[in-house]
């Protein structure tokens, strides 16, 4: 995998955090919608659990910008969301990309840019919960390579923390979410605070 | 598994009680309507036998909802309905969900809420009878861990509970359902009874 | 699975008799029509065969309400077709389910209750033969012992009656049938002759 | 499989031979046809070169009959075609039913009877070619002892014809076919030459 | 297979070459354009490979017929494809029938005949390329025996030629095609090139 | 494989450089437009890698296109992309076709014509950065061996360039990209420059 931090925000591209059998990486998510009839397109070898995120993400998104502007429900029935984890040949699975996949969807609909120095893992649930995931230590260490300073992970995870030597960690900043409201408050550049009419 | 009660009530959220090789759990069942047609999303690892408790909860809840009010019809076809069961990547499958699916597809559709302080087990038929299910002690004893003083179980599991000890089954309140109807009479609040014109 | 009769006559739901390697069991077929477009869901784990044979049932099933009446094409073409055999988790196959789906697909088109005191077993072809099948003698046990001393089986399978003990044998009213119409002639309740104009 | 004769002569069912590793049986197909949209559906547990063979049978009788009158084109856009081959927990499979197959869904199209005093065999093109099949031995011995007596094959079988021991051959009346129409002049009591416009 | 030539020349019937362990064969392909939308049909147990080049067939002979009058565009839209190789039960596989398949399409949509006395065969390209195949010898063999003394090949197969026993090569016909519509001039009675305008 | 040099540039037509057990070769991808509703079509035996590949391509051709002018928009709606790689028969999978892939697409759609005297080689992402590939020495020397003297590979690959002997790379030209735009400009003939408005 690539372990470059991006070299901008972009609209629709969020900086995910992944965990292999060597460590952890960090794993962008990509979402293009396209002019179509409200489908998810994912490709990028997703195992079935991930695959599942994907429809867990699209369902939940929908959820939250209908409930920001209903002008938002008509996006979700003339376009296509297709989204893609780099690298192509390289099967991914779990659920633990549940925020980032949420994120890079909302980002994508609300036309607002994520953050490139900021990092995400975390399960997520249909009702927007942020559920704990596993290799936190490897996940935070593979951002800080990657020369990305700030993560989001899930409240329930805290604990996990003092796994990362003391030097790494005080020079990231953690913050903690249980609810993807919070995530994207922090991830989108703007916020998502003032879309809540 | 996550062992904690929910906070508050809310709609189409509902605590079930599942049996696994490690005792009972608390499960809960997220149900979202989307702007669709009609159709089912099932998430959460669900096998063959639990997908089709859903389209058997999905068939029944039409039914119900539709002889309340004919006004509910339109909802199923301008609706898609997703239904997740966190964790996501941990498979689950068999028929005692039948009754919790049912709830939680009818919370949502007639926008009431679910008692976050009742839990439920039991197999639903196409018109609505409520079947036995296994490991009843098992499950009465995750929901009294998890702060849950107050269960629906199948009217034909009622023998059962006499497994439970004494010291516990005394500071819980049963209810044994044959019907549907008195299922979501005692979860929903505020019940059914006045839907039923 | 359940040995109890139903406690009353209902619209959509018909006793049939299966044979498993344990003995014969009397086996509840549920079907609700619901508002759709013509579809055939089945749940109950039913095997490939038993799956065809529901097919097999939609389409005589259609075939025969259409003649009585062209007021009922329409009823094919605004609803989808539900069926569902409890116990949900048990798998269930075999071609003999054929008068009981067809049965209870007519009952739930006709409005017509099905009378819970008689239970049925025969496999159906296209235009309506019903053909012999096997394990008689065990299935016209099982209907004894859950209090049901009336049954409808093949004509072609009148020999194998013999073979049940004669202190049952003459507790019980057999009705022998070679084609779909006398099945339904003598199960739905008011019959079908009034039907046919 | 049931060895005996059909009673009358019926639209869309037809008697054909087949074969197999306990000698040769009669097995009838059945048509219905029921309103859709052009689908064919088949039941009977066919193969899957069975089930080619169905798909052939349904272009070719298409192309037949929208050749005798315009009208019929309609017949294909508002009908979906059910195949039943009884009995339906046996798999069948094999070419040699597509003569028979095309007869069932012309008789069903143009509402003419079948004879039910002849059975057949064949392979069948989609420009309407009957070619050579197996078996003819004994396939024309089941016929014999099913009370039929005159037979539509192959003319590319009809050196097969001498292996039938000749006190029984001399009974039946064999009929070779090189092309479908053949098959269907024969075996549509009134035939199909006046539908040739 | 059958080996004999096919008697006259016909709409959508080519005869191919083909090759197997056993030796080379002819091997007829038969088309068959219904009224539908578009949709190809594919039956007589192709191989994966096979059904691929009957998709390139359809997408080049579109290509192809729409170049040489627009008229033809509605063909595709109200018409399927339905493609057969006889014998039905027969697996067949293999880029090599390209050509054929090609040549099939195209004659039932222009409704020109095609020659009886010709054999071909040549793996095709989208843009309609001949590529070269192997098996050449045994496949002219093939059509010798059948009684067919001109066969087209692909270009860069003209170096097989001289594999071919003397005695016969010279009593037959080669024709090397590069493109597709070499082998169209060739193969359909009164050609193409006065198509193209 | 054929190992020869396109004869002239051409619309649709994309040489692309591919890796095998044997050696690098040059691999051909045709795309063909054809009326349709906007759906991706994929022959020559694709493994799933590489057809999630041509899904990628085919969105983000999309956003491209899109970009440099609303009328393209429409294009997608009326037409399915067909895309093939010769040699039908042989099994093709990875990554590495991706940026080939778009650029076939893309030329498709713009009615550019591709140069036939360059190669390319690359993954791309759905926001169209391009990604490194393996394979890159051996994937020139089968450039040069097919008489082509120019290719495009990843900005990534730069270093393994010096793997190539050196009297063959001083006799390359070689472009090195990190966006699909990049490849755009140098392989369609005209450049795209002009079309972003
Ligand atoms: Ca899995
Ligand atoms: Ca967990
Ligand atoms: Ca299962
Ligand atoms: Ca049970
Ligand atoms: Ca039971
Ligand atoms: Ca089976
Ligand atoms: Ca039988
Ligand atoms: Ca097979
Ligand atoms: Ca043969
Ligand atoms: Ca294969
Ligand atoms: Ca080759
Ligand atoms: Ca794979």
């Amino acid at each position: 995998f690539d372990s470059k931090k991006n070299e901008k925000p972009d609209i629709g591209v969020v900086t995910g955090l992944a965990w292999t059998a060597y460590g952890g990486v960090i794993l962008d998510v990509e979402v293009a919608t396209i002019t179509g009839k409200g489908r998810l397109i994912t490709t990028g070898q997703l195992g079935d659990v991930m695959k599942e995120s994907a429809k867990i993400a699209l369902s939940l998104s929908r959820k939250i910008v209908e409930k920001m502007d209903k002008k938002y429900c008509e996006e979700f029935d003339k376009n296509d969301f297709h989204i893609h984890l780099p690298e192509g040949a390289v099967p991914k699975d779990g659920p633990s990309a549940g925020v980032t996949l949420t994120t890079a969807i909302i980002s994508s609909i609300l036309k607002k840019k994520v953050r490139n120095d900021i990092a995400m893992t975390g399960e997520i649930t249909l009702r927007g919960k942020v559920l704990p995931v596993g290799g936190i230590k490897e996940k935070v260490l593979s951002a800080y390579r990657s020369g990305i300073y700030e993560v989001i992970i899930p409240q329930s995870n805290e604990k996990d923390v003092e796994k990362i030597p003391e030097e790494i960690r005080r020079k990231i900043k953690f913050n903690f979410a249980k609810e993807i409201l919070e995530v994207l408050e922090i991830a989108l550049i703007g916020g998502v605070e003032n879309e809540n009419k």
